[in-house]
């Protein structure tokens, strides 16, 4: 107990902090995330975070708020309530299906890009107040149907979200791309390598949007590059044309109705690959009722009493011909009337291999990836409906011309989490690790001098100080992710580092050191096979500055 | 433009920051939030925190994370959105009637026992790993019918809420008193004084529940305290005898029927007094039904065919006697074996001067004051219905023991908006304001080696570096409530240093350090006619002793 007292790092470590290696094994990201009890699932969609998570969620708040500040943002905080009559304004109210409406006069904001307009529009008197940058970072609300991989798509989820609004266009191109630079800092910070997607930017044109990802096998998103006209986009934004060479594919069919339940829906495609309703119902701007099964429905439409009030539309993905043979129809006795069909709408997602649509000559390449942010240039899409404009001195009344930017504060630690996992467990970057190293006595002993040492140097360590054995407790470290494990005692004044924690580059920090110091601090390094380094054994003496070298690549 | 280059503190004053002081004359404390763009108010019992008043959030939960952290309890964030089944176990769905119901399966949290207990139950294996303490801040909500005061009463608001996990009844009483100590701390921290007013602790019994309030005429809460006992509760708990001098009250009656429609329940009271129905429910034991008009009620009670099945309930006020005249009966043909008459029971709220029940000696003097804060023994109340609950080894399975801790963190700004204001405007706690000393220049010159020594002091100052003249200088910044304005330039090195913030105590450091520094400073003080500090003239080289020495008290 004696060393308890001295070091004020190791204040508790709650049994809640651990969960039981042996149990973890074969889980999932998700699942990994609760058993070790950094968060903890209320329910679908839902998270609570529990006292690790949050600390690491903290940790990634103060990366971002840091390079927001250091551009000129200010941090303030919307209510979470949101009037609907804001919504009414932009016209978002009827397109965003996955609102969660509050007492029928508000909606939980999933954004705010209406409530902010009003907002500047409402305290600014003169042009000279501009430009006006703003950020917050709070919890965003989805009414998400199919909540995925805990922290990765929820109904909750924390966002900072940026807004500017300018005085001009190339001021507001300056904002957006100290916006791009800033979030090239925080994604450094995090060390992983990322992708810069260009994004559609609507009525904008040009290319001033992007979106933010991390490649992962795992991942939900999709993003296609191009590779003739190299425009990278999300495969929910992905239309593609079938290969030259034409195939006569078998042909599947999906039956759904449409929300006024009038229409029988038959959506035809090659067989074996994803239908994407989202294009049908952009393509052909209908919306479909998906809360009844195909049984069910075509039980529905088959019932030969109201069969003559109903209608039937056909889709024909575009890479069906007209020599494709569809599926047998499944309902007798129709009206030719009430039969309608469209030809070469592309409704299935884009595959390897083929042709863009935007240059119609480059081939697609897949990779799949997790969406973590995006910057967008807005113009004056929600200045000029709410009117947020300003009397410039010699040009007289303009709208501002705004930019948003998002991070998925909460989606990053699930993306981490995922991407960085390997069969040990999960591995943090050091810059939001629950700690930086975890401190093991394999042999009991006064080790107070290098605590000292470790606290001055503000590396944040903790001692298992549990009744584990010393492969139980480094085992528990790498399970939870801390980037290094440090082992005193049997060697001692010499200590074995083992490094956890992942590297993205070639050129490691700690090999330098090692050139100069490796006689100085009794410095071996074991690797294995590829040449990666197992463990460092080095002298206490030495063991600050191995931390800290090995520290600055994780 | 060479000055603000050279300090990091003179960062950027946005226009935004700055109200109209000519336009703000008149407002009450919930305009003049507004009008210096603290914050905004998007509707009626929404907020949007602008960027200085975040910064005073941020200040108010700094100090709380601090006290709560000393005392072991732990940072977690619940989702704001609980499970409505959940509130159905703790049978809170029904009696409360401020709920925000958010797609029919969730309601927006406006407290989290029912969360925090069926977590701790989830997460939970062994006793070994209590005690478990909890808090959170964050954004609670309550479907407030009538919001008031902007950030005294609104339908988001934000709160500290605390949670504590113990395995036994001492030792949750030792939980109680450290978070009691550690709000004492917080409170002191704010300077201003409080009343720590004792709260029915419902099934428990005892005193272990304390309401924390600001004392202010313009508060919307009660508390009686009692001239004999000091027992000091709030109105909607304080029960009370008449006076001794009786007096022959005209009598009021209101009619209720108990929630099983079984009985009709007759409260007679003075005339002029307010019925309180809780005083009711606790002090006969019964539940009303409270969704029924008057008129419907005597109706239904009127029924000939089901009169013989039902039965009355007299309940007479304490302040009644014997020979009241009491209204006439409403029902004719009553059985007198249908018919129970209880006297003697405070049922009506207290007023000035009447008995304390506590001591049954003590007349109770009445105060208007402001809650913030709630500390609570919650016993088993719902670690049972949520079968929370520990095998001991000893003594086998045991509901653990609660206690929930609140502060109304938003409520707390606008409460010392409230209370500290004057005809000038805000003044804020030094520990809060936006910062701690408005420096004005009323002559130029070069005074960077005072700002260098503000900034090595770690005060926080901002320049005033506007068109206004120095008098609207000193206008806005007392308006805005900040503690100190440092004005320099025409006697320099003499400064002139002129106290805002409110003292509370009338041992001030200032006057101490007077005595030892009056002649080395050059210090001369000018006071008004009650003795009051107005202003400070010091020589530059004691300007940071004699700030901070002011500061200490503010």
């Amino acid at each position: 107990m004696r060393i308890f007292r001295r070091f004020i790092h190791i204040k508790k470590i709650p049994s809640l902090y651990w969960g039981n290696n042996e149990r973890t094994k074969g889980f999932g990201t998700k699942e990994l995330l609760a058993k070790l009890n950094l968060i903890y699932y209320p329910h679908s969609g839902l998270v609570h975070w529990l006292p690790l998570g949050l600390q690491m969620r903290n940790k990634i708040e103060t990366i971002i708020r840091k390079h927001m500040d250091e551009i000129g943002f200010e941090e303030i905080e919307l209510s979470s309530l949101t009037d609907t009559a804001l919504w009414k304004v932009s016209g978002r109210l009827d397109t965003n299906k996955e609102l969660f409406s509050v007492d029928s006069k508000f909606l939980l904001s999933p954004t705010s890009e209406e409530e902010i307009t009003a907002l500047v529009k409402k305290t600014t008197s003169s042009y000279k107040q501009f430009p006006l940058l703003f950020y917050q970072i709070g919890n965003k609300y989805r009414n998400e149907k199919r909540p995925r991989g805990g922290l990765l798509r929820g109904k909750e989820f924390l966002m900072k979200d940026g807004y500017s609004f300018d005085l001009s266009e190339e001021a507001a191109m300056n904002t957006y791309h100290s916006v791009f630079g800033a979030y090239e800092k925080i994604f450094d910070d995090l060390r992983l390598p990322y992708v810069k997607a260009e994004a559609d930017s609507g009525d904008i044109g040009g290319t001033l949007s992007h979106e933010w990802h991390y490649l992962d096998v795992t991942g939900e998103d999709t993003i296609f590059e191009c590779n003739h006209c190299h425009s990278t986009s999300n495969i929910e934004k992905t239309l593609s044309y079938a290969k030259p060479i034409n195939q006569f594919h078998p042909v599947d069919v999906k039956y759904f109705r449409t929300t006024d339940h009038s229409t029988l829906v038959c959506a035809y495609y090659p067989r074996g690959r994803v239908l994407d309703t989202n294009f049908i119902k952009n393509e052909v701007d209908i919306d479909l009722d998906s809360d009844i099964s195909e049984e069910e429905l075509l039980e529905d439409f088959s019932d030969q009493e109201t069969l003559p009030s109903k209608k039937f539309l056909r889709i024909m993905d575009s890479r069906l011909s007209s020599r494709s043979e569809l599926p047998e129809f499944p309902i007798l006795f129709l009206s030719r009337a009430s039969f309608t069909t469209l030809t070469d709408i592309p409704i299935v997602q884009a595959i390897d291999g083929e042709i863009c649509t935007s240059c119609n000559k480059g081939e697609l390449k897949a990779s799949k990836s997790i969406e973590v942010g995006h910057t967008f240039y807005l113009g004056d899409k929600y200045s000029r409906p709410f009117e947020c404009s300003v009397i410039m001195p010699e040009t007289g009344r303009q709208d501002l011309i705004m930019g948003c930017y998002g991070i998925g504060v909460s989606r990053i630690i699930g993306a981490i989490g995922e991407v960085n996992r390997d069969e040990k467990g999960l591995r943090w970057p050091a810059i939001i690790a629950p700690w930086h190293v975890t401190t093991i006595e394999a042999v009991d002993g006064d080790y107070n001098e290098l605590y000292e040492q470790l606290n001055e140097n503000d590396i944040d360590y903790k001692l298992d100080h549990s009744d584990n054995n010393l492969g139980k407790k480094c085992a528990q470290s790498n399970l939870l992710g801390i980037p290094l494990v440090l082992i005193v005692g049997r060697d001692f004044p010499i200590v074995k580092i083992e490094p956890r924690g992942k590297r993205f580059t070639d050129d490691l920090d700690w090999k330098k050191l090692y050139e100069s110091k490796h006689e100085e601090f009794q410095w071996t390094v074991n690797c294995d096979r590829e040449g990666n380094d197992v463990s460092h054994s080095v002298h206490k003496d030495g063991a600050i500055a191995v931390i800290k070298s090995l520290l600055k690549d994780m």
